[in-house]
C-alpha cells in the first residue's frame, strides 16, 4: 500500500514509518521542520517539504504522491502553544485538515484517510461520564483541543456527506522513546535520566502531579494506525488503553528505574491554565472492529523513553 | 455606542441597523455584495466593502472603524451551499471569526462583541432533550452547522482564554420581511404572493413539510441584539421562542392570508439531504439576563412577510 503521513518527522511519524516499511508498505510524506531527517529519510520512498496551509503546494504534492491511504499527523499539539498563537494553531489544525479533505474529495476520493484526532476532544469529565466512548460529546476545554474537535466535526461531515473512507481516531496520550521533552513523561525522563548520569542538579521541575491521564506507548498507537489502514477502517474511534494512570506514578516509576537520588519541585510555569484532572477512554469498538489491544506495559515504555534519553544525552 | 456590523448588506443586517440607529446608536459595516445598499447607506456612518477572509483588509478597516461593539452576522447560511462548497464555508464562517477574534485580542481588546452563532449547533433531537438549552452538547447535523459550531466552540476559548467581552448568541430560524427566497418560510411567502397576484402557476413547490422549527420575527432577534449590546452582556444565550411550528401549518396560515387558490407540490430539490425533523430552544437564560421576549405573533410576521413580496413583485 502506497501510504503518505503528514508531520512524517514528528515522534509519531517516525514510529509509524518503521511500522509500514517493515510490514512492506511504501511510505511518503510531508514535512515542515527539516531537522534529524536521516532515519526516515533511509526508510520512505520520498520525503516533501511542505506547510499544510499551502492548499496549492500540498495539492502538487498529493497530485505526485498519489497515495492510497494518508495518515494526517501534522498539528500543533502542544496545548500551551495553540493557546499562545491560537490563529496558527486554527490555520494548521483545521484549515491543514481542510486542505487534505478537499483534496481528496476533489481528486481522489477513493483515498482511505486515516485523521488523527485526540481523546482531548472530549474535555473534562465530571467522573460519572468516565471512560468516554465515541458517542460522547465533544466538549473541548482548552484551545488546542478546540481546533481538534472543529477537525473532527469537519472529517465526519466529509464522511457522511461525500461518502468519503476516512477513519476518525481519537488517540489517549502517547508516550515513547522519541517525544519533545515538551509533553510531561518525556520531561521526566529526561530529568530523571540528567539526573541519573550525574548532570544537572538533580531536581527534577514538574507541573500538575496529580492529573490522571489514559497513557497508551507510541509503538502500540502506530500498531493500531497499521491495522486501521490494512482492514481499511472507517469510523470514528477511540485509542486508549482503558485506564488512566496518575502522573505523579509515572515519575515514581521513572525515579525507581533509574535508581537515582532525586528531589521533586512544582514550577509553576509547568502548569497548564486550563486542565482536565482525569481522563479516560474505552478502546472497545477498535479492538472489536480491528483486533488491536495494547501490548506494551507501562513499565516497559518507561524503560525505553529513559534508555532514549540517556543515549542522546551521553552523546 | 459604535457598532460594527458584519453582513450588514443582509437580511439581519438591514434590520439591525434600523433598530440600532433609531436607539442612537452609531453604525457601521462590512458588507460583500454590493446590491441594493441605499437604505442602510442613507443609516450607516459608513460602509466598508470586503471580505472578511482577507484578515490584512480587514485589520485595517477595524483599525479604522475603531468600534466599541461588533455584531458579527456575515456567513454562509444556507445550508446546501455550504454542502457544495465547504472549503468556502469554512474560510468565511469560521476563518471569518478567527480574524474578527485576532483583531479584537490583538488591537482592541475591550472590545464588545456579539457573535451570532445559530441553534443548528446542537443537531438532531431525540424528542426527549428539547428544549435545546445552553448546556446542550453541540452535535452539528450538516456542514454548515459544523462550520458554525466550530466558529462557537473557538468564540468560547477566545473569551475564557484571554478575557474577551463576547456574547455568543444561538438563534432559531428567523423569518421576515426582506429574507431571501432560499429559505423555506420566504420561499412560501414568494410563491403565494405570486399566486395570490395572479402571477406563475398557482403551484407552490415545497420541500419538507413536516419539520418542525423555532420561528422568530427578524425585528425581535435585532431588538435582542441591541439589549445585549446596551446592557453588555457576555456569555453563550440560546435566541428562540422556546416553540416549534410546523411548517405546514405556516404554508397554511399563508394561504389563508392571501386568500388565493393555491395547489402545493413537493419539490425534491427542495429537500435538504440531512434533515433535522424537530428543534426547539429555551430562551430562559437571555430572558432572565437581558429582559427580552419575543413580541411579534407569528401572523403578523408573515401578513408582514407576504406583504413585502408583494410589493416588490408588484415593482
Amino acid at each position: 500500500m502506497r501510504v503518505f503521513i503528514t508531520g512524517i518527522e514528528g515522534f509519531v511519524g517516525r514510529h509509524l514509518v518503521m511500522e509500514l516499511v517493515k510490514a512492506g508498505h511504501e511510505v511518503s510524506g510531508l514535512y515542515f521542520d527539516k531537522m534529524d531527517l536521516d532515519e526516515i529519510e533511509a526508510l520512505a520512498e520520498r520525503l516533501y517539504r511542505g506547510d499544510l496551509r499551502d492548499s496549492v503546494s500540498l495539492n502538487q504534492i498529493l497530485d505526485s504522491a498519489r497515495p492510497d491511504a494518508i495518515v494526517h499527523l501534522a498539528a500543533i499539539s502542544f496545548v500551551p502553544a495553540a493557546s499562545s498563537d491560537p490563529r496558527t494553531a486554527w490555520d494548521i489544525n483545521l484549515g491543514g485538515t481542510l486542505n487534505i479533505l478537499e483534496w481528496i474529495r476533489v481528486a481522489k476520493p477513493d483515498t482511505h484517510l486515516l485523521f488523527v484526532s485526540t481523546s482531548e476532544v472530549y474535555g473534562r469529565s465530571d467522573g460519572g461520564d468516565l471512560p468516554f466512548t465515541e458517542e460522547t460529546p465533544l466538549r473541548p476545554a482548552n484551545m488546542y483541543s478546540a481546533t481538534k474537535a472543529s477537525a473532527d466535526m469537519a472529517a465526519d461531515q466529509y464522511r457522511s456527506l461525500f461518502s468519503l473512507r476516512i477513519a476518525t481516531l481519537r488517540p489517549a496520550n502517547h508516550i515513547g522513546p522519541g517525544q519533545s521533552e515538551n509533553f510531561v513523561v518525556s520531561s521526566f525522563a529526561r530529568q530523571v535520566a540528567e539526573a541519573a548520569l550525574g548532570l544537572g542538579d538533580g531536581v527534577i521541575r514538574v507541573g500538575n502531579l496529580s492529573a490522571m491521564r489514559d497513557f497508551l506507548d507510541v509503538r502500540d498507537v502506530v500498531r493500531a494506525y497499521r491495522l486501521v489502514l490494512e482492514q481499511q477502517i472507517t469510523g470514528i474511534f477511540n485509542l486508549g488503553s482503558g485506564k488512566a494512570e496518575r502522573i505523579s506514578d509515572i515519575l515514581d516509576s521513572l525515579v525507581e528505574i533509574a535508581g537515582a537520588r532525586i528531589s521533586v519541585v512544582v514550577d509553576k510555569e509547568r502548569l497548564r491554565p486550563v486542565d482536565v484532572p482525569i481522563i479516560f477512554i474505552s478502546r472497545e469498538k477498535l479492538s472489536a472492529e480491528s483486533g488491536w489491544t495494547p501490548e506494551i506495559p507501562l513499565i516497559k515504555t518507561l524503560e525505553d523513553t529513559l534508555k532514549c534519553w540517556k543515549d542522546k544525552l551521553r552523546k
